[in-house]
């Protein structure tokens, strides 16, 4: 199956008095996931669910994603707020659910967790070495049989810029 | 410094008779290639220097770059042929040229030389997590200072369906 790990777009910023989990994306923001969106469904891409953080600037991300027609599909999941560990992800989330080896399914989460990901995936470790923007996104191959850490592929990483 | 590692489009297939540093691109190789250089250019890419691998069909590609103006610099280098090692470009090509910070150099070359150097710079290791479609790039930004296997960060890889 693929996975499209899909960073949240630029939110407002961090002040006191607003709950890190309400922080809204900003106009420019959600101008630049518009567009992305757009991109992708211009690109042919067609996401069988998206998973999003339930932090509201993920949220916000993925109805952008919908409302642009990548997905009709939209589930929140803890496992992907800040600081989710992608073991707990596999063990809890995906693996249950049995997917077919076509399936597409895209994340939208934050970072450092949807680099850290994806290292795990590719290469089983994290080094820090993935560059994810906000509104960027890492597409990944997962093996047919067996564990997917350390054994997927890498087919897809770009910044919004190229995606405008 | 940037680092873009481009392949070579799709080429002639191998027979008897042909050698296989002659094979030319197939007229879908070259129009694939033009399209890939021409959203490039247009998204902003400019390179100080191509270098490319002495073969025909990554020679061909790299004109098609040059053409397209993403650079107006192209040379050789036979350490970017098949097989070629990464220390051997870094040590006898690279390191000795001390290029500045900004520096945005595209290499067109082979797989799978291109992306196991992708690896090397990224994790210091081979594990063909990468998949590098024919007319597809990496985009890897080097350390400033030290050496760049195993310290360097990816920004971006596409497919060149991506980029049509």
């Amino acid at each position: 199956m693929e996975l499209y790990l899909i960073r949240h777009g630029i939110a407002e910023e961090k002040q006191p008095g607003l709950k890190d989990e309400q922080r809204n994306l900003t106009k420019e923001g959600r101008q630049k996931t518009e567009k992305v969106a757009h991109r992708l469904e211009k690109l042919g891409l067609q996401f069988d669910l998206i998973l999003t953080s339930p932090l509201v600037r993920a949220r916000q991300t993925a109805e952008i994603l919908i409302a642009a027609g990548v997905s009709s599909q939209l589930e929140e999941s803890t496992h992907l707020a800040p600081d989710g560990q992608i073991s707990s992800w596999l063990l809890n989330w995906l693996e249950p659910r049995n997917y077919s080896p076509n399936t597409q399914l895209a994340l939208v989460g934050h970072e450092p967790c949807l680099s850290s990901w994806a290292e795990i995936l590719l290469w089983g470790e994290v080094k820090a070495s993935l560059v994810l923007k906000k509104a960027g996104m890492i597409g990944i191959k997962l093996p047919e049989i067996g564990s997917a850490v350390g054994r997927s592929q890498m087919f897809w990483m770009t910044p919004p810029k190229y995606l405008l």
